[in-house]
């Protein structure tokens, strides 16, 4: 830390991404990436566009969020797309959180809410999920804080009924709702639907996980025109060039194939009924995953202990410290050859365990 | 507005990019970018990226800052990549300046430290240049607030020399200096060399201008190992993979092919002396500027004028309103074909007038 620090960080504990090794000797299942590449149309896009980057891209991203907007059945001004949905999310912190507009969120849940309230100096609370890791939906009915809900949740994967959400929504009418929907699209419903019916609601999205596009940094909301509107006051006055032209091609070649984006989510759910019934016959115990990957823990078998044994294996998991959660492993649905592996792997490790 | 947006924000007044219209009917002088296409070989990184984008990027940005920092003669540890040159220029605000922090620049300059200021809710000080838009260096010494100094300065492309910047760098060690060397590329003089020597010292830069790449969002800080330890928290806890997979190997690319950047650096500035003594020519009155524009007003005809005329006849060239520099233009180097153009149809103008 230098001595030029803001005291008001001198406590701020950064956002620990999942391990990216520079070599590809692993199997990647730890930061819940795709396994399949991109659709070639959005590569395509983004080649023309390399072309050109002599020129400032479209700062309004109108094309893409024109074809967002039409895909969610909103306005287009009901749309903000951004440099990955981290940063939506840091957006509604700095636009609608304050001293007296506290943020909540599950004690489980993206690691990266906490850290955004504290860069943003927004007091939180963390509410501490049920003993089987689902969201009691009472503690948020009229709590009257601005609230922060990944749906389905990570790294738990369990998803909550557009019911409950709505009743959430519906009870906090003076504070902004925020769904961070980057799992959605492997089986569980998105609350886009209410953005019609509230004005406080905020749902987020990202082409990183099911469109394969991760590595290009693509997120959005979708919510009210107001809602949207402060948004873009802060994007304009932070980074109005948020998205670089690559980016902004290739999601909107993205988005004309969507048929190659919903047959790889189906495939990915496939794969995670395979992953789950196998990881039960070798013991483990799973939560209900809506997602691309799966969280699991053995009864037996420490959590760091068998992410290590992975890892010398060659398969990368993401395992995490907090204590209510360290018996678990919560791994990436990749390919079915790569599961099987991992399969095999873990059944070796039990065995010389 | 929405009702949510918090009181914090109720006043902010977000920087207004210049046009970027979505036809390619103009001669577009108006936001300094390169008349010339990327580099090569930057081109075909960004393609091999684009078909990888399935993984997220390497949040390090390891290879490219290694690069960078070779080139520049620093520590690996001394450079921060960003998403364009505002982030680090907004890492810097959030991470240095706060109410015991004031920051200070000069009233005309680049628009946007005043936004960033805002937006982080810090106090700030805009200090008059004088009469002939030259910075008064002495304003600045020993001032013991945090400085951002854009060098050459924008809109006027006025450069501070070396001897000027440190005299301000080392009367102020209590605070954080930052040199915006946005357009230093174009035969200024670079303060990087000086951040051996100062600790306090930030310089940031772009691949914007110089290197073709607006379109790809790239901009770095280089300083003392604990002034961009401090930037990369903020990074990690804002958006960690600030920097899309295929810019960063666009910059890669690039970095591999500096007598391009070199090449098309010197070609600007010959047809700025070119389109300088043309202008002169015709009566402009114009600012020394060592940037890839000039700035120019006409003491007969009202700069704004100047402006719709040019866009009336297909060139696009940057007004701005604040009164003091009402009277100018500032007008992007494009390729001699392009500069001639602009002479001749203001020629044709003024004789209209």
């Amino acid at each position: 830390m230098s001595r030029f620090f803001s005291s008001k960080h001198k406590n701020l504990e950064p956002y620990t991404p999942g391990e990216q090794p520079k070599d590809n000797q692993y199997i990647k299942l730890n930061t819940n990436e795709s396994p399949y590449p991109p659709s070639k149309k959005a590569v395509k896009c983004a080649l023309e566009a390399a072309k050109r980057t002599q020129l400032y891209p479209d700062p309004e991203c109108s094309e893409l969020s024109t074809l967002m907007a039409r895909k969610l059945g909103v306005d287009r001004e009901q749309v903000l797309m951004t440099n990955g949905s981290d940063e939506i999310l840091n957006f509604a912190f700095i636009a609608f959180c304050d001293n007296d507009h506290p943020a909540v969120f599950p004690d489980i849940s993206y690691g990266f809410y906490k850290v955004f309230a504290e860069v943003n100096s927004v007091p939180y609370e963390e509410i501490p999920l049920n003993e089987d890791f689902t969201i009691n939906v009472d503690d948020y009915v009229g709590i009257g804080k601005n609230i922060f809900i990944a749906n389905p949740n990570a790294p738990t994967g369990i998803a909550l009924s557009l019911c409950d959400i709505e009743k959430i929504v519906s009870s906090n009418p003076d504070n902004v709702v925020v769904i961070d929907e980057a799992y959605v699209d492997f089986g569980a419903e998105s609350a886009v639907k209410l953005v019609h019916k509230y004005d406080n609601l905020l749902v987020t999205q990202t082409f990183s996980k099911s469109r394969s596009m991760a590595g290009a940094r693509l997120g959005f909301g979708v919510g009210s025109k107001e809602l949207i509107a402060d948004m873009n006051t802060i994007k304009y006055s932070t980074n109005p060039y948020n998205i670089n032209a690559m980016t902004m091609a290739a999601g909107i070649g993205c988005l004309s194939d969507e048929k190659y984006t919903t047959k790889n989510c189906r495939e990915i759910e496939r794969v995670r009924k395979y992953t789950a019934k196998e990881l039960k016959k070798l013991g483990f115990e799973l939560t209900e995953s809506m997602t691309n990957f799966v969280f699991a823990k053995h009864p037996d078998h420490d959590g760091e202990k068998i992410y290590s044994r992975l890892k010398c294996n060659g398969i990368l998991v993401r395992h995490f410290d907090k204590e209510k959660i360290a018996d678990y492993n919560r791994i990436t649905i990749g390919t079915k050859k790569q599961m099987t592996t991992l399969i095999e792997t873990l059944k070796k490790i039990l065995e010389e365990c």
